[in-house]
């Protein structure tokens, strides 16, 4: 009885308090989340005016960069790159101190090291962050997030950085590592939002709807996960399968796109560069293997 | 009773005789996937002993291509390109006349509408098709081959062509619409390829494992399909929105991807042709839209 009582009435722990400066579209899906997750959030923004909404379900919006970062213990900053960031921070570098910052902007691996070495010289723990997702998907169990940087601030504030995403992953001490993961999952998916924006351009060019091919497209993801466990065996292994698609015959298939879209008077730069990689990968006498051969052509930039 | 009786012993329709020519690994994988419904299916290709595997599972090997024609009502072509396919196909005319000839080689839109007006010039009804997955599904419920040409040659034969695949497509009465279909879903299939294998090269390049990367792979994967949707919805109607994420962000972000990939000596010539339509769709004004915008930049090439 007594410890079902104890249990029922164990206080709330209550949420800590954060700090998010910048308040472009990301910085208000991160705000958003953290006030859904009931963290009492203060937000800034350089341009005003950006905070009503969320002010409005709670947030409080800081006069200063300076009042903002003494409200929390958690600060995140998330604007355009690094050099805004910059902007942001170095004028806060003692308001900082002791604090934990969390920069979820993007940018390099080498600029977010330049960062954390900022961040130390004035004895500020930090952590370097990246969201891979859009920002209706913020706070789902859906979204991903990679932290890298100081582990001890990560473990102490994970409950509360988990409010932005389930699929929150601390990756590794090194403050370059989610930036790198980061640049290497947008890579990829610039490339394919790039083909993809051109296969429709090849289309319409035709007279075809684009909403037309975007029944099938399912066909092209669903192959692309196993294909790419695959692949990065073999770039892993530096071995390369002969393959029952082999590059020789994917050529040709680059080139019959190359030709259709040069026809139709499309931009063909994407097209021309992956031809030009994969014509080197066969010139290295990889024909007869797989895609992943490619990567030594990649590597081994004329 | 006697209904029943009907329904259980009525014969089986013989399943139709079918001829496939060309056995790389495409043709093979088609004329396992007949001999696995049953179809008498007799095979050829030009080198010789690359239909061993398939005869021990009944397949008959014909000794000249004539031989194979003649053995079908429907034949079915499947090599590298479309000069091999006409290397092939010319020497046939005759023995082709009246039999349902399916051309399962992938090029381009222009050149599939030429072979169909030779076949047509010969009397042989003609269906132009293309096969949109890896050799290992041909034959499964999940594999989807487009067709376009004589709508009668595939309402006759389309039971059987439903063989290769559970999502057998006929798009439309123009023999170059399965190619143009097929060249689409190509564009985005290399270009997402080509960039995947970018990333790999790019983590790999700083001692990280691609395969680290890959669990991480699948939350971009499924944001594609509803972006996929959205883009075309904007693509077809000429009208890009204000984005949650604009184009001057991702500009922001291609350009990381780029300077990150140059210091580590990679390859970029991918990434520089996807930034230089960016950049071009931001100076025409479409910095605050989404990416579909960048269409407009895809179409007025420089
Ligand atoms: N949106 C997405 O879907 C998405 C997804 C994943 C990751 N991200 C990342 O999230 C970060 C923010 O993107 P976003 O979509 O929020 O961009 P955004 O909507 O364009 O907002 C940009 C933000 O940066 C601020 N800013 C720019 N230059 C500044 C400077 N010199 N000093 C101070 N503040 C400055 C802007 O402030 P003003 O209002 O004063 O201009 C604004 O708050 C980027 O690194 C992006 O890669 C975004
Ligand atoms: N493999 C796949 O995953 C895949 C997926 C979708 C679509 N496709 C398409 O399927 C088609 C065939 O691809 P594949 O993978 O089977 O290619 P492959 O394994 O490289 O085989 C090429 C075939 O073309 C024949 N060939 C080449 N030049 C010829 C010529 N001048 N005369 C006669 N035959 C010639 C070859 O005959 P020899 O044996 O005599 O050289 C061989 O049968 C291509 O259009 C490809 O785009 C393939």
């Amino acid at each position: 009885m007594i410890l079902m009582s104890f249990e029922n009435t164990a206080p709330a722990v209550p949420a800590a308090p954060v700090t998010v400066l910048g308040l472009g579209a990301m910085g208000r899906a991160l705000a958003g989340a953290f006030l859904d997750a009931g963290h009492p959030t203060t937000v800034w923004n350089r341009s005003p005016g950006k905070g009503g909404e969320l002010a409005g379900r709670g947030a409080v919006p800081a006069a200063t960069p300076e009042e903002a970062v003494r409200a929390s213990g958690l600060v995140v900053v998330c604007v355009v790159d690094d050099a805004a960031a910059r902007a942001v921070l170095e004028p806060l570098a003692a308001a900082l101190r002791g604090r934990v910052l969390v920069n979820l902007t993007s940018d390099t691996p080498e600029r977010s090291r330049a960062t954390a070495a900022w961040a130390a010289a004035h004895s500020v723990p930090y952590l370097d962050g990246s969201v891979m997702v859009p920002t209706p998907v913020v706070g789902s169990p859906d979204a991903l997030l990679f932290h890298s940087g100081s582990r001890e601030a990560f473990e102490r504030h994970e409950s509360t950085l988990r409010a932005l995403g389930g699929r929150t992953v601390f990756i590794g001490e090194d403050p370059g590592l989610a930036a790198l993961y980061d640049l290497a999952l947008l890579d990829f998916f610039y490339g394919g939002m790039a083909a993809l924006v051109h296969a429709f351009a090849l289309v319409t060019a035709d007279g075809v709807k684009a909403a037309d091919i975007v029944p099938h497209l399912g066909t092209i993801v669903e192959i692309l996960p196993p294909i790419a466990a695959h692949t990065a065996a073999a770039v892993d292994a530096r071995s390369y399968p002969g393959g029952e698609a082999n590059l020789a015959m994917m050529a040709a298939g680059v080139g019959h796109v190359l030709r259709a879209a040069r026809t139709r008077g499309l931009d063909v730069g994407q097209l021309e560069a992956i031809s030009a990689v994969v014509e080197r990968a066969v010139a290295r006498g990889h024909g007869g293997h797989d895609w992943s051969s490619t990567v030594e052509a990649v590597r081994d930039s004329p």
